[in-house]
Parts: structure tokens; sequence; C-alpha cells
């Protein structure tokens, strides 16, 4: 008998009813049943978000909305910080470079966080920065960036806004956009939220908004300004993923069940079971001091094949589990824990690692890492 | 009871069976069956577009491969001539005027197909202009422009593409894209290929792709060289609508059952009857001469509200037909034919044509409609 398991950090498992729903008869866009559906989006995205403001939805995968955070905010001659700890850190970067936009990196070592002092000294020796690009949650080295810290710096500065890729930040841990006074937050429908891929989020404040006002980059398809407007008639400005906002409205629906206090937790109990599990079975995390409630990237030990323990885990257990990418390629496995999983999946993926990590020849007890993450999910 | 039905050009009705099968557990766009996947839907994309070249897949709106087909196409000081006959050819202007490309408009009466001539006077005095924008059908009017003879006179200038918004032409009519030397052709899900809305699609010409080559414009998310290059391995640049994709495969394959042929004469059946029972009431046609297979735009007559006709089809049969957008508003509706249609679903609305044009006090003999249309649909 052959199931399948998706552990990867995005597309992540999917709640059968809400496929089901989704697969009811489409509905057209411009009818009054959509707009009822559109307007209880905008509120559970608000609460998702924690903001009172907009969240624009866009048709797109996440790095629509990325590309739509600069060419929607900045303006020719602008500069940019950009934060660049992993793969979607680069990207904040292709996407300045393709608009023409200068921007100071800072490169933090994959598997670290970065340190919110450095890009303080460098917002006060470049004056002209107009906005820090960050992400909340690397998913390609599994680390958590310090967020709050870096929004209090960016405070101080009236001139730049703050950036943040919470594509597997938002629904995982709390990232309170009000509270903490962020500029821009996005995330994409194939994380945390439950849905196929296909839909981008970008959540603006009072300030971005003025940012987008004067922006002058060529947009189109990807107008803040524009999807403000039909946002607020409850709208999207070209016609929409229709099927993807039908589920989204039954995800933001069980989150709001659960509550973001009870989805943080659960998360934080998935991940620091992951993580207490691997540690037992003498594995090292590649994000240890900082590590994201997303997913769990860990170490390949000597001697183990990790594009080969990678595969063994889709062959013998149909379980997808995402490798390490560009220079981590071959070096981590990533665990993915957010959206739609709950104690046992966690079970079930560090049992199959034990088993297929015992098979590769690695010395270590069976049995341990379920140990380890049982004693905290019992918790 | 309540039964519902779409008649609008955009989302169009689907096939059941493909809504169960995007209901599947989703599975991850890394894997071999995902590639197995993305390389029958780019056979079964070359296929439809009857082209040896390369259909690129982009997760967006139709509007996405529209603004990709300007940025990734045309580089700075470029000129381009764009046909204006509706909202969509409106749409070419609008996005030449976001990159910063001066263009000559086409202007066409609404409901008029424009006449090649114009162009090819455009064209022999303004030797700048480096691409010809059209749409194959206008969904706004429902009028279907001449692309081959379009495609002749562009071909006698070398350094001139023709680029053909085909969103509600593929997979209609014959638009043999290879055979008329067409450069690039657009199309979308949620029309004829029987998708929910979420994917669209550019065809590129070998000369289209020289002119990607040298484009200076900005891109990111619609980069037509990355996604070429993506695509040779059967992958997409970003995180695909996986679900999307996994319907694709399956409407494609219901396309080559039936046969390019097949697809397209059942169209012209369809829309044949359509005219003939619009005709047979009494009522005018929006685009007489020149009529797209994809729709029919139908004049609203004299004391009659149409805002209210087609509030009334949804009200008592649950059918959405679409209203006229912009100048055509309350001017006319659009009974929608593409995709997933046959020849009593065209009897059912023309049956409610009639009897909510009977209830608004219109004079006609009912059942005048459905027996014109009879005759064909028997044929």
């Amino acid at each position: 008998m052959e199931k399948k398991y998706l552990f990867s950090p995005g597309p992540t498992m999917l709640p059968p009813e809400v496929l089901l729903k989704m697969a009811e008869p489409i509905m057209h866009h411009r009818e009054p049943e959509f707009e009822k559906i559109f307007a209880e989006i905008r509120e559970g995205l608000k609460y998702l978000f924690q903001t009172k403001n907009e969240v624009l939805i866009f048709t797109s995968s996440g790095t629509g909305a990325m590309e739509g955070a600069i060419s929607n905010l900045l303006s020719k001659g602008d500069k940019a910080l950009v934060v660049r700890g992993g793969k979607f850190g680069e990207r904040w970067g292709e996407i300045c470079k393709a608009y023409g936009i200068e921007f100071i990196p800072v490169d933090v070592e994959w598997g670290r966080a970065v340190d919110p002092e450095k890009i303080q000294e460098i917002l006060k020796s470049n004056p002209s920065i107009r906005a820090v690009y960050t992400q909340a949650s690397e998913t390609s080295t599994g680390v958590k960036h310090p967020i709050k810290e870096i929004a209090e710096i960016v405070k101080k500065f009236e001139n730049t806004l703050i950036v943040v890729d919470a594509i597997t930040g938002i629904g995982v841990f709390n990232i309170p956009m009000d509270e903490w006074g962020l500029d821009v937050v996005i995330s994409g429908s194939q994380k945390a939220l439950m849905l196929p891929p296909g839909l981008a989020f970008a959540a603006l404040s009072d300030k971005a908004c003025k940012f987008v006002e004067r922006s002058d980059l060529p947009k189109y398809y990807f107008n803040f300004k524009k999807e403000l407007k039909s946002a607020q008639k409850n709208q999207s400005s070209y016609t929409p993923a229709i099927s993807l906002f039908v589920g989204l409205r039954e995800t933001l629906n069980m989150i709001r069940r659960e509550g973001l206090e009870g989805v943080f937790r659960r998360h934080e109990k998935l991940a620091a079971a992951t993580r207490a599990a691997v540690k037992a079975l003498g594995l090292e995390l590649y994000a240890p001091e900082s590590p994201s409630n997303a997913l769990t990237a860990v170490k390949i030990p000597a001697g183990i094949d990790g594009l080969k323990l990678q595969a063994l885990f889709f062959e013998k257990f149909g379980i997808t589990v995402a490798e390490g990418q560009d220079r981590a390629k071959g070096k981590i496995i990533r665990i993915a824990h957010l959206g739609y999983y709950e104690r046992l999946d966690m079970v079930m993926v560090i049992s199959a690692l034990e088993m297929l990590l015992k098979e590769m020849g690695y010395k270590f007890e069976l049995g341990k890492g379920v140990k380890a993450a049982e004693e905290i999910l019992m918790t």
C-alpha cells in the first residue's frame, strides 16, 4: 500500500475537507456570493496578519508579492538594504537588481540570524536607504530573523520602511504587524494557510501606502494602489484564482477557530519536538541559535549521503522532505511542520528518519528520537 | 431547487471529473511525478497552440502574460502598435504606458473588427514600431479580429512582432501559430481550457525569443527567458499552482481526444446556433460582421433594462451571463460558449432568455429562438 506525506516547506499537506470545498462547481468572481467570500477573507487576513490595514491578495506565487514590494514601494534612485542569509534573502537582491535599485546587502552566514546592530549601522551611514528587506523565517536555512528588533531600529528612520517576507512565518509564530510597526508583510497560500500554491499576500501599513503613492517604478499586474482600491470593493483587479479564494475562506476559519495563540503554540510544540528528536539522535541543527518553528533543517552527519537520504524518504515511506538548496545542497534536509500538521505527523516523520538512518549505517539507538519527541508532544 | 450555470466568458463551467482530480492530495512540484505531468502539459499545449515552440506557463491571470509580452519583448525607446477595439485592447495600451512604451493606437469602433490595411499603413510610416499588439477574440465586444491577415502584413516587417492575446481564442477557433507566423500567443486557464482561473500561457516564436534576448525593461516574476529555461527542465521558476497543473493535464487530454478540429467545429456550431436564436428573437448582434465563436454579444432591445435582464438571469435561473463592460455597460449581454459547453447547454440559456424577455414585455413569439438554434444544433 502506498501513502504519501508532504513534509516540505510549501506545498504542505492540505485538509481534505478544504480540497473538496474547492472542487465544488466554480462561481463567477463578479457575483455577490464571491464578494461576500472576499469580504470574509479580508477580515480573516487582518486577523491572521494582526493588522487593521488591508492585506492585498494576488494570484501568483509569493515571489510576485515580493516583486510588488519593490516595484510599488521604491522609486528610481532609491536605495535598499537587503538581509541575505539564504536563498530567499538573495531573491530580494535579485529583484532589486531587475529594477535597477542599488542595494546594500547584509550577508549573514547560512544557518545564522541577522544581527540587528549591523542593520542600524548601515542605516545610519546611508540615509538614502528607503527600505529594509528581510525574511521573518528564511525557508532555505530554517532560521528565524529577529523581526521585532529590526523593526525597532527601522522605526527610528522616518523615511525607511521595513518589509518582511513572512511567507513561512505568518500563521506559524507571532508577527504582530501593527504592534511591531511592520510596513509590509508578505505571505503565500501554500504554507501555514493550508492551500495549494497560487495566492500571494501583501499587507501594507499607512507609511507603506505613502511610499506606494510616490513610487515611479513600472508595474501593472502587481499594482498595489490599484489592488487596494479593488479590495475595498471586495474585488480583485484581474480575474482571481477563484477556487483558492473559496478554500482560503475555509482555512482562515480553521485558523480563527483554533485561535492565533493556539496556532502558534501548536507550531512551537511540533518544532520543539522535532528539534529534540533530531538532537536525541545525535544529529545537529543547521540553525541551532534561532530556529524557525516553520521547519527544522538538519545537518547530514558524516558518512551519510544527504541526497540519498532524501530520496529514500520518498521511496520507502512516500514522504517528501526538502533537500538543501544552492550552497546547502546535500548538506541538510529540511523537515517542515507548518500548516495542517499535528503531533502524530511528527512522530511519523521522525520514525521514518530513524529507520532510514539505521538502514544507512548511522550509529544510534533506535526509538530515541521518537521518545524525545513524545516527551514534548505529551506536554 | 437551485442549480447554477455559468455562461460568462471566464470563468466557464468546469468538468466535475477535473474538479475532483484537482481535489486529490497535493503533490510537490519538485517530484518526478510532477515533472512527468509538466512534460505531458508541454506537449499538450504545443498541440493546442499548434506550435513546435515552447508555451510558457505562469501562475497568474492572463493579464500577467500580457504584461510579460511587453516587458520581455520590448526595450526602452521601442514603439508599439496597439489595436484598441474593446476593454482588452485598451489593456495593451495601459501596460505600454506603465512601462513607458510609446504606442500608436488603432482605435476600432466597439463591435467591429480591425481593418488590417490600417495596421499596414501605420507600420509603413513608423519603422520604429517593434510589435503589434492585438486580440484574436475581443472578449468585451464578442469580435474576432482578422489575425491571419494581420500576421501576413506584420511578416513583411523584419523587426516587428505580432503579439496576439488569444485568451478567448485558443481552443475555440483555428489560430495555427506556426502556420500563420504568429510571434507570441497568449491564453489563460479559465476559458476554453476548462479550468479555474490561475494560469496564464505565452507561446513564443524564434523571432520573439530574439526580442526577449535583447529586452531591457524590468521584469522578475514574468521573466520569459528564465521561464523558458525552467520549462525545458519540466519545472516552473517559482512555485506553480500545482493543482491547476494537475487539472490542466486532464483538460488537455480531453481536448486531444476530441481533436482540435472537433473542438473548433463544436464551438462553431454552438456559436452559430446562439446567433441564429438571437436573430430569430428579433434581437441584434453587437458584433454582426465578425463575431467570435467564444461568446455572443447581444444588443439589449429598446425598452428593456439590460442590467435588470442580466440580474434576472441569475435570480430566476441561476445563470450567470456577462454584462457589457465600460461603454457597453447596460447596452449588451454577453453569452459565452467556450470550453465545457455542448448543444443542450445553449438550448437552456436561449430558453431562459426567451422566458425572461417575455416576462419583461419584449414582443416576440415564444420558442422561436430555441427552434432556430435546434435547426443548427441538429446538423
